[in-house]
């Protein structure tokens, strides 16, 4: 195979014309693929649908600690629940908190209380100069589209191989106390399936920040969501924060959207005693309790933490020949070009492809011309905009593997000739 | 029985005498009864447990337009259950936004949302110099504390037989630009039962306010919770509003908290068009879809509104004879005395009591050391504050029948107490 960057201009001239009428094939099959979102496929759905027999007509709906789950109450969620969560988010069960659906929903409502109210004597956001938030790039467009509603200036922070650039983080946040915060999903981060290291998690939980109201949003996504022989651990920032007098830095979030169902999970957040007086000064008034009978669905489901792990197993085994075939498509069709990078993950929802430079768009472009749908070029980066436009996310899990197998063969082909198309007018 | 206001003193010392023996006869009986919120009793609890057996691990997952409830999408929620809403909310389908769990999460949202985003071209409540919110009273707690928590003033307006009173509210909207919302539980109001009358509904939807981002938050928490012979009926205010032109003055609320389960519903809002697009702008944010699986379980369970309304009445068969207990208790102890006052109502949860000016606190006091909890004194106004000291909340829905007859006892030699009491010190 040809690497584009080095190859003679007739060479490269030839490729084109073969690539074109592979391409054209393609468009004439009329396809329709989508590869854009992190969405469970049917048969990952289909894993789950037992917990609908978990409660029935004549069960039994009191909590472990003798509450009727039918009825108002327990802010906090079950016990039962809580000590779950407390394992996936490796923080204490006092300090967590478990909310509705959507884990997105809760860091929704953190960033809201936080512009209304102030913390740590500090003002509101809302009623500050600027605020200013971190964002890991290439990271998760939903992260960056909450900051950008409440109108933050967002800054780039590169993803090093281990996880965000520490050193322009300190700088950062040591420096200018309008930075309020960052998002951070540190296991299989989104898009690039990167685990932080334990020195990033470390330098996180000692971190100094300038503004006395500044706070990790640590979205712990993918928890448990391995699908490699060897599962990497991620270590506890509660307690690396603990060690270092900084508990009230990080607010951690997961959910069970991608274990059980999206939507249709259980959601939770973990923070220290100070900021989850803040928040459930919030949720007091927010409402009365969320749905019992959904954790209750879930606690008797699962069992225990241990049951969470093994139910992953199960979508690791649907996920991990989806992957497969997304790596081995990029190694076969992509790698000796070199126009092309990407990181092979060992869980999460997605492979994280940089095209060369200024090539995004147009791949993305002939992809959706040939009837396969990736996530809006950009979409990775803040305010939708890639400086360097390369960085494209690919959501194996909801296509069918027939699908996803010709889906990656246009990818491949549209990304050669985006490449080719930018070489030849340089 | 004697009438206390006329009594001379000689015959209200030894009643006194008489209530003092009864009252410590209940005393010494250790009694833990509590009338003190709106909950469903477990009777009512199990008329909706088959709603549990709806969705088995065989079942169909698909919407009626084919949506795969257990993934992620649709944020406005399934099409079944904006319909089923729509005509509990007496708005039109398009305008409906079918939520989680919790109204008063919707309602939350819906104020947090316009703290922080301008409405109509105005500037977010925060910016704004001072936000003042008009709250009839007696009325909802939860209400209250909303506004209470964003700082808000609030404003008390009185509740008059068909509704609060609609010469203040015009007058005080028109004039004061500060005043931005009223809250409004417009069928069998919390806590009095009241329906508001086609008069105030209209006048509702003729509101010209001053203030261009005045809202009406009007929940509808018991639109079908009847437990009377011929159901009494609320004129649509959307229908009313869109005759004026006026369409994006109210916010509506409802949900199936008190038809299913407290906490296990289905909440939804309905608003205009101009209205949903900021608060559909917030959601789009926040969340990728409520829990799409619960609004599929209960509209297979309802299959409609009618379905809807039929089972309300299953409720009804339990509740109304605990309103009658509370009714006849207050008949026939207190009714002579002329020291209280209630309405009796044909819905809702409540029975709302003014005992004798200056005598809630102490009648609420002496229930509690008698084992009866009753809602806090002054619940029912801004602030906690009740400037007669009347009124009471009387929730007769949890307790089993007999203990409720034997609170009720107590209630009512406590309230005569009080009176007696606060007569003989003047």
């Amino acid at each position: 195979m040809l690497n584009y960057k080095s190859a003679s201009e007739k060479d490269l001239q030839s490729e084109y014309t073969k690539l074109k009428d592979e391409y054209d094939a393609f468009c004439s099959k009329n396809l329709s693929l989508d590869m854009s979102r992190g969405k469970p496929c049917k048969e990952q759905l289909d894993i789950s649908n037992d917990i609908f027999d978990v409660l029935k007509s004549d069960s039994n709906f009191l909590s472990e600690d003798g509450f009727d789950c039918r009825n108002y109450g327990l802010l906090e969620g079950l016990p039962e629940m809580k000590r779950i969560f407390a394992q996936m988010l490796q923080a204490p069960e006092e300090n967590i908190m478990v909310g509705g659906n959507s884990s997105l929903n809760m860091m929704f409502d953190t960033i809201s209380c936080f512009m209304t109210k102030g913390i740590n004597g500090c003002k509101p956001w809302l009623l500050q100069n600027k605020i200013k938030f971190l964002c890991p790039v290439p990271g998760y467009d939903r992260h960056f589209a909450i900051t950008e509603y409440f109108g933050f200036e967002m800054i780039n922070i590169p993803m090093l191989k281990d996880g965000p650039d520490m050193d322009m983080i300190e700088m950062l946040v040591s420096s200018d106390d309008a930075i309020k915060g960052i998002w951070c999903v540190p296991k299989y981060s989104n898009p690039q399936g990167i685990v932080y290291s334990d020195s990033v998690v470390k330098r996180f939980a000692s971190l100094k920040p300038k503004a006395k109201d500044f706070r990790i949003m640590w979205d712990n996504a993918y928890c448990v969501h391995d699908f490699c022989e060897k599962p990497q651990k991620l270590l506890s920032l509660y307690d690396e924060c603990l060690k270092n007098g900084n508990e009230d830095l990080p607010i951690m979030f997961c959910s069970t959207s991608k274990i059980t169902f999206p939507g249709a999970g259980v959601a939770a957040m973990a923070a220290s005693d100070n900021n989850m007086k803040i928040i459930k000064d919030k949720y007091k008034y927010k409402t009365i309790g969320y749905d019992k009978i959904n954790m209750l669905r879930h606690a008797r489901y699962f069992k225990d933490y241990n049951g969470i792990v093994e139910h992953a197993k199960l979508h690791a085994k649907v996920l991990k020949p989806r992957f497969d075939t997304v790596i081995d498509s990029l190694t076969k069709n992509l790698k000796e070009t070199s126009v092309a990078e990407w990181v092979e993950p060992c869980g999460g929802y997605f492979v994280s492809v940089d095209v060369m430079p200024g090539c995004a768009k147009r791949t993305i472009e002939l992809c959706k011309q040939a009837g396969v749908k990736l996530t809006c070029a950009g979409a990775t980066y803040p305010y939708h905009t890639d400086p360097n436009d390369s960085n494209i996310r690919i959501a194996p899990s909801y296509p069918p593997m027939q699908e996803l197998k010709i889906a990656m063969e246009v990818f491949c082909i549209s990304a050669k000739i985006a490449a080719i198309e930018k070489i030849m007018k340089q």
